[in-house]
């Protein structure tokens, strides 16, 4: 089964606990149109391939992992485009949850997914050392004191630290990525979260980039909010060309800091032509 | 160390988390204002009584489970006094957390307790088999299928199926702080399941009863809510005569379901003497 099948069929098993008898009918169908049709899916997608370089031992540790990543993505999806933070009517090209369904269960939604990233590590038969670890880099990513809860209350601050914002709002569900990755294959993982680190902040200056330089139908979301929203964006710190400059730097940098592992030369690989499609067309080939 | 001491430190050192380095400063301050000072810490109270009764061997687990729920707990208090649901204006006596700390940051403070409860699991140290019991344990208390965020999205449905919600929106934590109690010490924790439903719904009656027949200042928060409401209600529904023969009748449920334990007789008694505490004053001999 190819990853993309992989990374599905696990979202799928894990929203099927929200269409257990029981659960109320509205909030089960907010779940699964939050997570369903797919995104791009870079966060697990980034987690097979770490784990596929470590030379995977067991597969279901993996599916668990990316999925808890992509419902905590997905619960930040929803909750950042509530009325009370980004207001975004539309996301990936259709009504944005609160639109669809309500800002009650939008809320709801969100939490719901939260807690079934970790519903799914918990449910996963493995080693207690790889649960463990596999649980508290899930849960470093997404709470305090720097996941992507934290990232997005650095907007709520009067003075914002950039670096600190950045590296939580984005970067930390990159690292966990790269760290879960190589933990779900048993790997020494901690070596593994300045790949994802560096990861993250490219795919923030890449999403800085779309945000400034792409066509809506491109992306699915309204562009230019950045700027409309007096947010921090590396367009307006460095220039479109600083920008991509920067983009490129990362990327270098995250696979010059791939550890030694069993396949790497894929990865390095898999790397550069990811970090092709992070930008608009047209830019494509500034990317690395 | 008392037990109310054990669950303030383990709350204290779940939220110091959120005070490390690089955590946004009103974020770090919400969490804390949402946590403290101490509400009656029901939950953890139970979950630290059941663990007594069993047999207490691993105190840490107890702290740990016991934070994890009060946690969650206090995450539900945050999301459901938001504008979208309850909108309101106290808590305990003083502005909740969306009025203090704007809607934004009551969101994020939400998220970061729920995330915050599985961190605090996963930092402990103990065996694999009850890390995993406590960890499924206290998910399937929050999430889906029939947890409280669950019996909260039953407010958003058409037709509400008032058991499930009410099992859900409060049975599900008090399930959850029996079995998890149970789990700590390593007892058979499922057999504890029913003494929490049947102490949940007790609860829920007693909070019914608080709302129609309780002075605001005794509470802490406003009245006559479910009635303004609309919302489903056990004094609504059987009147204040029936509510108090109701929660009477399920308090000895949930006593008569304990399973034989080391020190049940303790439990019993500490059950009945709560039980008076959960009712307005001037109705506490009909409690139990």
């Amino acid at each position: 089964m190819d990853v993309t099948s992989r990374i599905e069929r696990a979202l799928n098993e894990a929203i099927d606990q929200a269409e257990l008898p029981g659960c109320p009918p509205r909030l089960a169908a907010a779940m699964r149109y939050a997570v369903f049709p797919r995104g791009a899916r870079v966060r697990p997608r980034l987690c097979h391939s770490v784990a596929a370089a470590c030379g995977e031992d067991h597969p279901a540790a993996t599916d668990a992992a990316g999925a808890a990543l992509e419902l905590l993505h997905c619960a930040s999806l929803v909750h950042d485009d509530l009325p009370c933070f980004d207001a975004a009517e539309t996301r990936r090209g259709r009504p944005s949850v609160h639109k669809a369904f309500g800002e009650p269960l939008a809320v709801l939604t969100g939490d719901a997914l939260i807690v079934l990233a970790f519903q799914t590590l918990a449910r996963l038969q493995c080693t207690p050392e790889r649960l463990a670890a596999l649980t508290l880099t899930v849960a470093r990513s997404v709470g305090v004191p720097s996941g992507i809860v934290a990232g997005q209350a650095w907007e709520c601050e009067d003075k914002i630290d950039l670096a600190h914002y950045h590296r939580a709002k984005t970067g930390a569900l990159f690292a966990a990525a790269t760290v879960a990755g190589a933990a779900s294959a048993g790997a020494d993982c901690e070596l593994w979260r300045m790949v994802g680190e560096k990861l993250g902040e490219a795919y923030q200056v890449a999403d800085d980039i779309r945000d400034a330089a792409s066509e809506e139908d491109e992306i699915g979301k309204p562009v230019g909010r950045d700027l409309a929203l007096g947010r921090p964006s590396a367009v307006i710190e460095l220039g479109l060309d600083g920008a991509l400059y920067r983009l490129h730097d990362l990327v270098r940098g995250a696979i010059d800091a791939i550890p030694p592992c069993p396949n790497g030369a894929e990865l390095r690989s898999l790397m550069l032509s990811e970090a092709k499609r992070l930008v608009p067309a047209k830019l494509a080939q500034f990317a690395a």
